[in-house]
């Protein structure tokens, strides 16, 4: 019997008629067989694709199959083709434990999708937990810093692991656009609201103050402003007025936690395309 | 037997030991059944209690009672004290017929705990369906008045009715402070959002751009800021990349329906406290 | 410009490679535009697959597309296609308002995907809800008829309207497998319980009983178990301590109207497909 | 400033006129300051009372207060007296690592309200799990053992530590009445349904099995019938056609060590009372 492989066609750009018969054939015809396909259109005809699709090891030519793919496509369209593997991700979490020891547990049990090769922090508070679990832990104070000279170590720390994904589970500093962009769309934070209700600082004191009945919280990706990126997903609580801003907070942590993990979830398993600050989940 | 009224002791104001102890012994002492007892204090020192209790019928001197509970209370203290019976109201409405339908509905078969006095709309587009229910349905235009002049005459119209509560069922004018002053805390708002994310117009065409993954709607009492007001309920729905603004809309629509009835509910039932621009919901 | 016409092709069988690639084939050299495709392959290798399309108006020969797509197919895979328009139904309830409710409001303002011919039941309670809607009403009571005489009765009705699909929104009588037969597949059914929780009568009674924290409604296809067919859709409500059977009752009502209706929408619209007692819901 | 410790009176027992009163009487008169209050009274005439108040540390005279309390009380009527502090507790665990991971990151910060005294397993998978976090492991195998003689072994362990609550945090082992008696509800089990839905094995397979479109997850005690104790707390998660059984138990256990946390909870916190296979919970 033969070992099988299983790769993942992501594919994105203004639509025409006959995409899908013509990935669907180019497959096909190479003998490959699709395990999952997703496809949408969108209003304004943009096309998304994800095909999962398995072949025996070591028999793909992957980039023969792209360019057999891209013949007679608009150039326009944008096809990528990934093994499907582990993710390489390196954590930056501030003192807040919740988000990262939900990772860490999934990640000892291999549940994650992802290897943790390092949490990075501006505080040592998590070093304790981080330790039980085997994996490097950096701690980089701001302080006595400028902004540029604490993003410069920290990416010093990350040149060292070279991860595809940050993920952001509760750090609680804001990234200036030229650390970003070292990262763009693969930057995942854990916002601690309902997006975009209560945008910034705090925002289960100024949901107490308002007076809601529901909390939320909201995994997105990181761009330039602040609360501001695509949104992957999100989940609510119920609330009512005998919660304080601090019961809000502890209950909100338990939805942030898996919120941030479901996310997760999806973008190292390539389901999530992103298309004008919005997102295409699969 | 005995026939029972139920009443309704509705009281709030600063903290003072032994509250519940004076209002449970002065019901006791005049053989009053207390059926449900809610309490809450604030951490900023703020008690609310609402007491249903049951008195045989036509034996309830109300003014003595109110009397002899409010001895020795701070004069801070708020008491109010109602028979439990069905609130007067009359809705507003525009062209939205699905909160409308639903309040009729349950009307028609005594479910509302409201009698529907009359609708008014500034469209006639309703009354094909309000005239099904026997319900007096009063158009006025907004067409060639100013706001004041529109006002106005929808306060005339009011004036017949005298109702306790105005519950604007997806009525989509801003009504100004001079009107609402006439009605303060009693006028009830359906919020096609998630408040305090997406306020005024269009709300479902904002969240379909910002591509949120949930979408919600606010029941609220009217103040002079338009969306501002305190928050009764909330509930949400998810949605996905697949849903246009327009798909939201009719979603969100089951979504504004329930969370209307259900503030109205909790507002008739005279289990709905206002302080400090939130709620306390018993 | 040419007028264009939606259409739905649905198929079902054993998975075989390619399948997708000769359906869009099919389509593409026909030049027809595939507005959405949804399909997927069952662990066990069962296909499914829902493709919305459209032709100009009055240009599409059914047959021949049908007989097209067919050749080279397993005879064991299951093709339909249907224009997309609303289904003919009559609706079968007993006492209770509030499923019936929904669905007239629904039908007066064209949002329910369907035409009601009619309603049956075997009570005149609803008879004066049903007439404000002008829809006929047919009261065929039980009483002093054995049970096949009453669905003996209940069949020459659905004779004159030759519906097809029947709702039974609320009522509250089994049906025999002999009757059933006449509809295979095409009763939907709304049942008050989280289904497989609490089948047969009092499911509320049951649940308060056995202390649950959550309530459920269930619409399903009816075959000849009672409540045991393909389950549509489900949604549940959170209760507590404070409420008893009938509380539970009535907060359940809104949950099974909104999954009925829900239900109904995906069924009409030609989205659910049934293998296994299993429902495939795109 | 004088010290406070915060204490909580629990009181049930058949509902007679005054007895919110009485209490509240009591504790004003010796100077108690009443922090919350919480009552209920079912339809059939149970009363149930949380009242949590401070007093100035080491100040309260515990059964001097218990018995002013029950002066002309009925005997029926049950009193306690807690002091509001940490519960001891052991778990039992198999082979899965969520809910125990979920409780071990609350606890290494302090979030359980509860120490954990030591894991007792029949397998060793979890030994390197518990010690990341320094808390006693004991394997106690059950192979080569009759049903009684494992539970005699594990009873021996329990007896070091004396636990105030046994919590089953994935035991997936059936209890006898005769190990369950020394630990009258004291025992929190988290079953992986919504229960009633689904008792006994395999419940995912089962949910998948039915074609369910949600699936939940139930913490309840454990009494004498497997899976019929008093339910706690329940929660619940959509799924679809597209998830396997395997999917549905991957995506349950989110439900389930949350569900468990939150039972957990409630129950070290005093808020659960149990009556009539039901559980009171404030």
């Amino acid at each position: 019997m033969t070992d099988l492989t299983k790769h993942i066609l992501l594919m994105d750009g203004p639509d025409q008629k006959g995409l899908i018969y013509h990935v669907t054939g180019v497959l096909f015809r190479q003998g490959l067989n699709i395990i999952h396909n997703d496809e949408y259109v969108s209003p304004n005809g943009q096309f998304f694709m994800r095909t999962e699709f398995e072949s025996a090891t070591n028999q793909l030519d992957g980039p023969a199959l792209l360019s057999q793919l891209s013949e007679n496509l608009s150039p326009d369209i944008n096809l990528r083709l990934n093994p499907k593997k582990k993710k390489n991700v390196v954590l930056l979490v501030t003192k807040e434990h919740h988000c990262l020891g939900e990772l860490l547990i999934r990640y000892a049990f291999d549940e994650l999708d992802a290897d943790i090769l390092a949490v990075v922090s501006n505080y040592n508070h998590l070093q304790p937990l981080v330790s039980k679990f085997g994996i490097p832990f950096h701690y980089i104070s701001h302080e006595h810093k400028t902004r540029d000279e604490h993003e410069e170590a920290i990416l010093r720390t990350l040149a060292i692991y070279d991860p595809e994904y940050l993920v952001l589970a509760k750090y609680m500093r804001v990234l200036t656009p030229g650390f970003v962009r070292h990262f763009s769309n693969r930057i995942i934070n854990i916002h601690h609201s309902f997006l975009p209700a209560f945008v910034g600082a705090s925002p289960y004191r100024q949901a107490h103050e308002r007076g809601v009945k529901i909390i939320g919280a909201t995994a997105h990706f990181v761009n330039n402003d602040l609360d501001e990126g695509p949104i992957i997903t999100q989940d609510v609580k119920e609330v009512d007025h005998r919660h304080t801003a601090n019961d809000m907070a502890t209950m909100g942590r338990d939805v942030e936690k898996l919120v941030l993990s479901k996310a997760l979830k999806l973008v190292f398993d390539d389901r999530v395309f992103i298309h004008n600050n919005r997102t295409v989940v699969f």
